[in-house]
């Protein structure tokens, strides 16, 4: 069976690059931002479009005031949704069949649960992801420190969200994972000298 | 400065073993139960009454009806568990000054922090932890499952409370951990082998 670690991760926290620098480490098929390409190609829908998506929380019911009597049933925001994230599951299942992999992020952990991948979360406090933020989008810069942690925490809740409404598991609660990595203060690159030990 | 590994754990994950064999392989001091021998030997309390006290919240308070006015402002037990809670901190400085280490529970992550010790959160599924109980405490077999499982997670909340009691920090939240490890279906020997090895 083929060795495949997934990664969540809070935003800011270093959790993509520790993704792709432990894949080159470990010679493993790395898979990203890969799946929502895929996801495009297959569906027919712009990379956009999907990204917008799988980013929210799926809207799961009509304002309260529609009579439900009066409209179909199914909801048709929703049901894409679905088949986006049916989409994804499928192609992650290949991704994770075809070789050693790291993927990231895409509720990889429970799609894979089955396949028992090794499920890292990656978090760090709030000061260094800030600090993280700033070095790698420097298009940001106009943002004040407040707007940057207004902006990060919006994405945080919206992967919880997300994550919570496919998986029915709490988001980051370690009970979910196998390791979990504090990369407060750390660089990455050490971090992945060292997490890669754990696959040698 | 000398090598600080700190572990806080769940009743139950293997927690204490892990450090004990995380020391041996490491060539470092280990630090647990001689914590206590080591405050009764220090404030003439007998062991058994020092961790009755530190194996709890302290109580801060005496019953509403008693008027405050006609008793001494001391809290007596309180104070003695703060005198306690003084001399281990005396304690796990001078050992964490004395050599390399690994030091289990006694809120050593929090009274070592200016020496930036690596704090290690130890954890498992509930039934993992039932059936790590079981293997090593086999005088407990009379108790059933149930009762095992509520006597566990009483050692729990009673872990919690003292630590957050004395650190005003949540026991067992990632934030204030660097790793945190899930022994879920582990042999401790074997994750012991891979976590010795971040250390070389």
């Amino acid at each position: 069976m083929n060795r495949i670690i997934t990664i969540g991760r809070e935003f800011g926290s270093g959790g993509r690059e520790l993704g792709r620098r432990l894949s080159e480490q470990l010679g493993a098929a790395y898979y990203d931002q890969e799946i929502l390409t895929e996801i495009a190609k297959r569906t027919s829908l712009s990379e956009e479009y999907v990204r917008q998506i799988v980013e929210h929380r799926p809207i799961t019911s009509y304002p309260i005031h529609v009579g439900r009597s009066f409209y179909p049933s199914v909801n048709p925001i929703l049901e894409q949704s679905q088949n986006i994230y049916a989409e994804q599951a499928r192609i992650i299942k290949e991704m994770a069949a075809a070789s050693d992999c790291v993927i990231v992020g895409r509720c990889a952990d429970y799609i894979l649960r089955e396949s028992n991948p090794f499920r890292i979360f990656v978090y760090a406090d709030e000061a260094s992801k800030l600090a993280r933020c700033r070095q790698r989008a420097p298009e940001q810069e106009h943002l004040s420190d407040k707007e940057l942690r207004q902006q990060m925490r919006a994405k945080d809740k919206n992967r919880a969200k997300y994550y919570e409404f496919y998986t029915g598991q709490a988001w980051g609660d370690k009970v979910h994972y196998d390791l979990c990595i504090n990369t407060s203060n750390s660089d990455i690159r050490q971090v992945v000298a060292v997490v890669a030990k754990l696959f040698r």
